[in-house]
């Protein structure tokens, strides 16, 4: 990283600043998700139903988070998002470094965490380790097509300049990737350690959670070469779009976040 | 108060009207809230599938209220949004003053009990006062993060000019939070008042209020503190971006909802 | 009527086209309210299900009319919205004309029974006519409070320059008031006459509907003291902005509908 | 084809790209119609229940897909709408060549049958070929209706230059004819033909793919009618309107497609 920051660094908030939100971000979105989880399963007998609370509730919950924390932090909540971040933006100096990804991703685990323990004390619901098993080969199969599709989405809004649209658009991807993917799309390593702290509908057991952040990761792949298929010289493009106005992180996704704040 | 009013101040609505606006406004919001759940408790069996029909059908109505009224009085129909407006404009003469926010507050927890009446009468069910006791430990940690959540995102879509998202954010946040807090969020001390009077679904027996409304107020203090952390320098800025545009009165939420006029 | 039309009058659709787009779009809005109305009765057991299913559909159906048919018509689809354009406008002469008014009117109706007929075919049901009676107290005062707010919501974004959002705002209405109202909102004469066409889940019986029509006009004068009100001097201001990028008729509703093509 | 291309032409994706982006969307599409059904079929015991939780799913689903590649194809997703495509810009030599349109459909209808393998893939259901009849008169009926539908509402869009509205209209508009039309709305040739590859709640049987087709065919036709009348002198202004921004093909789809990346 010789390069010298671009000219609007300057106007990105301060690292400590940005962990802050991003474990608050991630700690609602996992509250949202266990949370409705649980209202869902004490309320409704259909477990189709009961995804369908938990899908909606998380369509909206998603949405809000972005345009609450976006502005700040880029509102990734999501290490493989950060680790795509960095990557993309790697040549050109624009995107997270790889420390920052690693600070990114811990506050999103730590938030992760912490939003299972504040869901299962609102239900007062004991604190319990997750027994429900979830790693079988269809799975994992979904996995990968989910965190794929939630990171072409992303970009794609990035780098066409209509990040303006990431807080419905992400929140809607979520929406439908609950239901046709078989493994109701976690797609993101930070919520899947965070779902083990609750034994309810929306938990996962220890022993799946490698298995899920493997696919994550795999999927995230599959994603980066679809993305350079689809968008190939979008790439200087999008990030010569993202210094005149930004205040944040100058990297695809955060520019997807801080164009909702230019109405 | 000695400094002068700002320039725009003449182009705000005079007091009654806006005072009217917020009557009316929590008004039809208590009646949706009260309405639907009237209707999902006759029509269905699932008691998921009733908070489902219950908050789908008030996401829908308080977009659409915000929509109706914000450009009159702001659109807070809430006495903690009304306090959290004075608190952030207070040294800039640019909120409400606290008179105004007295006169709001009475105005909203009459239109919300006078709601509650109108839905009674709409369904021919008889005005009973209700005996649904709510005030659990978890139910009370409920309201405060409901209440917390809504207020930073007031403020966080005001603060960074995104005020024309106020309606459908504002709507999608309550369509999450009805489900992933416990206490399915009232998060709003007028519409607690008005749901008192109906002894169904919806309802709130009297000795759970002040509870709720104690926790209503420690959320806001939550969320002044956290919109604090995550933007701090954004006061006066949202302040001058209010002034040249503004119709009603001068502060973060009233922005949000007039954004929305100028598309 | 001495007044000249408005420069911009000759802009607007011949009436042949504007009938013709009322009829095809209430038609369409009852095949819709019909049609997922014997759908969510044929496959759901639970009433409030078939509910939700019905106002889900409609919300969808009717946001996507408003945009396919407001540049040619204004979208009215509903004999109170030109009803009360003709008032507002009339003293500028930039509403509908009465006559114009009986001709949206009767091509209205024709549509309603239309698509109530379209959706009979679709699902192989014979047509019947309704036995739901639905006349009570109750559901009175809901037809009331459904098409007061209804016109509110109209003219209040049509006086604020806010007519983008018409198309979802008005959905998002209707998928509130189905739920909030006893009478499930019809709100709508045309609507209501077409809906006596099927002994379905969604029909009413013709008892019924002198009842309703009576409420819808009540609920029309209820809005137009509301709007009187709250939005006292946009009238002219209203129009002003009207003229300038009118297509179609030079209207409050028309203006909503119109605003949708310039994004 | 006598006349020069646009000289925007240049910035079109190559063939090659737009047909990989065509394959990718309708597999995609698929998978989520197929997928979603599965999972509501396993998850839910009420039918119409089903029905929602797939088409709620569907909408999100279709509107993403739209969002993430209309850029580089234009999102036709379907052949019908191709076919449009190239009839309403044969003449001015602005939409898709007949060629084009061949492969196009090719690729959309690999897509379909890949999309409807990844999902039983996914599910871990085995390939079964579909025996669910449904040529019933009522559904050819509801095929012509649903096809004719969704035609307007994007030749409506793109002609009054609310192209940046394509996204969520489309998928509002499904979500409404799931429900209104008695065939559950396929609408698509390609998409027709990848459900009768799998065997569950959202196959086709192939004795009754012809005949939906065929219908779909002949909703075309209706709508190019509707269309003609509605707006009959917007084509070649629809038309003038595309060149200058254009990055893909040059038609009234492209354009809906293409102006959501102008926020």
């Amino acid at each position: 990283m010789t390069k010298p920051p671009p000219a609007s660094a300057e106007r990105a908030a301060p690292l400590a600043r940005r962990l802050f939100a991003e474990f608050l971000g991630t700690g609602l979105l996992v509250a949202v998700v266990v949370g409705s989880g649980i209202a869902a399963q004490q309320l409704s007998n259909d477990v189709g139903l009961q995804l369908l609370e938990n899908s909606t509730a998380t369509v909206f919950g998603l949405a809000v988070l972005i345009l609450m924390l976006g502005p700040v932090s880029g509102a990734h909540f999501n290490p493989v998002v950060s680790l795509a971040d960095w990557f993309v933006g790697r040549r050109t100096g624009s995107g997270l470094s790889l420390s920052d990804v690693g600070a990114y991703s811990i506050a999103q685990c730590v938030g992760g965490v912490g939003g299972a323990l504040l869901a299962d004390a609102m239900f007062s619901v004991g604190v319990h380790v997750s027994t429900k098993h979830r790693a079988s080969g269809g799975h994992l199969l979904g996995e990968v097509v989910a965190t794929a599709g939630l990171i072409v989405l992303i970009f794609a809004l990035a780098r066409t300049h209509r990040g303006l649209l990431a807080a419905p658009a992400v929140g809607a991807y979520i929406g439908a990737a609950y239901w046709f993917t078989s493994s109701t799309s976690f797609a993101n390593p930070a919520v899947t350690i965070g779902r083990m702290f609750s034994d309810t509908f929306a938990g996962i057991a220890p022993a799946s959670v490698a298995g899920f952040i493997a696919m994550q990761l795999v999927g995230l792949i599959v994603a980066i070469v679809i993305v350079l298929i689809l968008y190939p010289d979008a790439g200087a493009e999008a990030d010569d779009v993202v210094v005149p106005h930004a205040h944040t992180q100058h990297s695809g996704h955060a520019e997807a976040a801080e164009a909702t704040q230019r109405p």
